[in-house]
């Protein structure tokens, strides 16, 4: 091995995780943190009342301990560590939260999951609470962008398997962790690195971040006690990049850290669907909107997609909700008939809507590798000989074509009101756009609960 | 993909842990299940005062849910899954679990950790209980051959990646899922198989064996309420084996199953340390024997091994105990002059003991690949110009050379003394290998804690 003074990724991670102050963010990547939280809440109140979570309480209620902390959009209190998991299904279970393009990880669940589960269960000032959620988004962005693609296109769901790092050291930062206890809480995170994405379709994708968020606050929990870890669990011989990538580029974890902000480049999406699959359900609504075309007079639907569509969402013969989410053949058709792709187009009864189901067994698709992943070219046959054509060249929510702020309020409430009420769902959005101007985060937890839910923790009260 | 008839992977193994009957597990495997169990209780009662346990205690207890499991040899009480993460670390922390040598894994820890958590919590009858380790154990093992040793070789701890198989499937039986929730739980084993290799000489190594145990019981609770998954968490072009292995072949994990049995080739450890540096240890300890050399009239140790020993184990420097586990030269020095490797070889004192420091800097290694995993050539030149050889043919422990099970009895005894009375040592025994002839393994659990915690639970209360 070289002899060298420069210090390895691990730590050089570390110690700006743990040195960095709310001073030093950009007021540019502030305001986008908390277009973020905006964005995760709503999901995660939105999803909160998804069978996937109802099972999950089932199953792991009763091995909760201290009910301390809270679940967003749900009455049940749990650990924290429990809260986080359940956090994490919730906020990912209609595929609805973020995206950052370069690394194709949904960023925000995995970090924020984690810490309003710990903010819920111990005080936490809003500017605390956004400097960890902003390190943490950023750390695990970073290991993302060092192993992306080579480590995505192999397999990996890197969502749950980047999600640990940065639940790891945002909970790392909050429970002060000292450079060596972060260097752990990393290689604690590294070593619980998984998920696969051969488990799309099904629960167990909602799971990957909600597993990671309780992996990484685990991970940072056990650091601070002094439970040791590898040194170097990214860029060790067999650490995280070595065994979970065939190529890597360690270099982008360090590369201008703390000048380069990746939630600059993060999105949100306006379809609770696989984001490959955006610009041709944006093409199709565009079509429905222009000439609205009956079902049956659709005689075929010529799709032309980026070649990673056909990796992720060529799934035809579907009957789930879930399944939905990675058919861009569905995507075409909700498009088409509907005019619209909200939640309620990703249920069973969508998948299984004869009029959808008629206009989706007649779309095909071709990967194309001069269509972008930005881009879609449509072309609808019609019974009566004329064919509409659609050329997207940037998709809604693309960073080329972003959701505004108000958009995203829209898209808060469509989701939220699944799960509180209408008149609380309007308290909720302000507090989470001034998140960093709380005292306590848990004013914003207990306005994202039932009310019957709004406990006061103990270790709070007057 | 081809249309087949054939019942993928996954499905036959789910078919076959739910179907099979202890009726059907022929004799010799199910007498070697109850050596495994012996070496394994030895193992969890002797490291479960280790600090690693401490901490994880410390760092993890505030979080138990009720308290109705025990931790082998500790007087805490938490829930049966963080109980099972807690036997999983006590029982791999000193090194001295078993051993398969066709796949390198420690392969009962994350089986029995979570059985031995869920019999403390619930009624389990011996029977039972062996029929879902054995189960369980095959089931880890036979994934672990299908990928090994592309998946060993690139990093993973192949103990966690496989293990969390082997805690899914045999707390599943316990839980009697049916096959489909049986492929879905093997699925949730898939998307959270983690451990990397890069943390072998800290407290995270044993953590895989642990987290693989509570992970396994995880996916099983989960699977049985009816948490979906995909349903090729094993052979799926991104599960477990295409994306965790260059190279696999699935054929492993079916043929012959319920014929052949992995247990017929399980091996012990006579020293508590990474088992290729066994030969050399033990051609040491016979030099030792033989001539009782003087540390400082050796001049030089050269040593002749294979190479994966040089992979695994060529630590020079070292300064704590747990690293001299992974120190061929470490262990070279202990055989030379102490002429044992027991627990109390393994500490900081003794990697800082001077005479062994000594003696292990004056030792170099070189991998041959004329030598086996199982041998080892020594050469110690002495002071006076004495060149002392030792060619070791077949390790003690190996299968060629396997321990008695009344060797099984002195190491049990050896560590088991670390937690509990002697008396009460020499009680436990017995119960350990008629453990299925026991109405209730409560029985062995209560017997295997402190006196003041042998709490009889209350849902078994008359």
């Amino acid at each position: 091995m070289l002899e060298t003074s420069a210090p390895s990724e691990t730590n050089t991670l570390a110690s700006y995780v743990t040195a960095s102050r709310l001073e030093d963010i950009p007021a540019d990547v502030r305001h986008e943190a908390r277009r973020a939280i905006v964005n995760y809440v709503g999901c995660a109140v939105g999803g909160s009342a998804h069978p996937a979570v109802d099972i999950a309480i089932a199953a792991l209620g009763p091995f909760s301990g201290k009910p301390t902390a809270a679940v967003l959009g749900r009455a049940d209190r749990l650990d924290p560590l429990h809260a986080s998991l359940m956090n994490g299904i919730s906020s990912h279970v209609y595929d609805y939260d973020d995206t950052t393009p370069k690394n194709y990880s949904h960023p925000t669940s995995p970090v924020a999951s984690a810490l309003f589960a710990y903010a819920s269960a111990n005080p936490v000032s809003g500017r605390d609470f956004m400097l960890a959620f902003i390190l943490g988004f950023e750390a695990e962005s970073r290991v993302a962008n060092s192993v992306y693609p080579a480590h995505y296109d192999v397999g990996w769901h890197i969502t749950g398997t980047s999600g640990v790092f940065g639940a790891a050291t945002a909970i790392g930062r909050l429970l002060r962790l000292s450079v060596q206890e972060m260097v752990w809480a990393i290689g604690l995170a590294a070593t619980q690195a998984a998920g696969l994405r051969e488990m799309f379709g099904s629960m167990a994708k909602a799971f990957h971040p909600g597993r990671s968020a309780q992996n990484g606050y685990v991970a940072a929990l056990l650091a601070k006690q002094g439970f040791t870890a590898g040194e170097h669990g990214i860029e060790g011989p067999r650490g995280f990049a070595a065994v979970q990538a065939a190529a890597f580029d360690l270099s982008k974890i360090t590369t201008r850290l703390g000048v380069d902000f990746d939630l600059r480049e993060n999105t949100y999406k306006p379809f609770p669907c696989g984001i490959v699959n955006h610009p041709t359900i944006d093409g199709c609504i565009q079509l429905h909107d222009e000439d609205r075309p009956a079902p049956d007079a659709i005689r075929a639907v010529r799709l032309r997609v980026a070649p990673l569509v056909m990796d992720l969402c060529n799934q035809q013969n579907i009957t789930r909700g879930l399944q939905g989410k990675f058919s861009v053949y569905h995507g075409a058709a909700l498009g088409l008939v509907r005019g619209k792709a909200g939640i309620q187009e990703y249920t069973d009864e969508a998948v299984n809507d004869p009029a959808i189901k008629y206009v989706r067994e007649r779309a095909t698709a071709v990967g194309d590798p001069a269509i972008t992943e930005d881009q879609a070219r449509i072309e609808v046959e019609l019974t009566d000989g004329r064919v509409l054509h659609k050329f997207v060249e940037q998709s809604l929510g693309n960073l080329g074509r972003p959701l505004s702020d108000r958009q995203l309020d829209a898209k808060f409430r469509d989701q939220a009101v699944l799960a509180l009420p209408a008149g609380d769902v309007e308290s909720l959005i302000p507090l989470c756009w001034r998140i960093d101007a709380l005292d306590d985060v848990n004013e914003l937890v207990r306005a994202a609960v039932p009310a019957a839910a709004r406990v006061i923790p103990a270790s709070r009260r007057a």
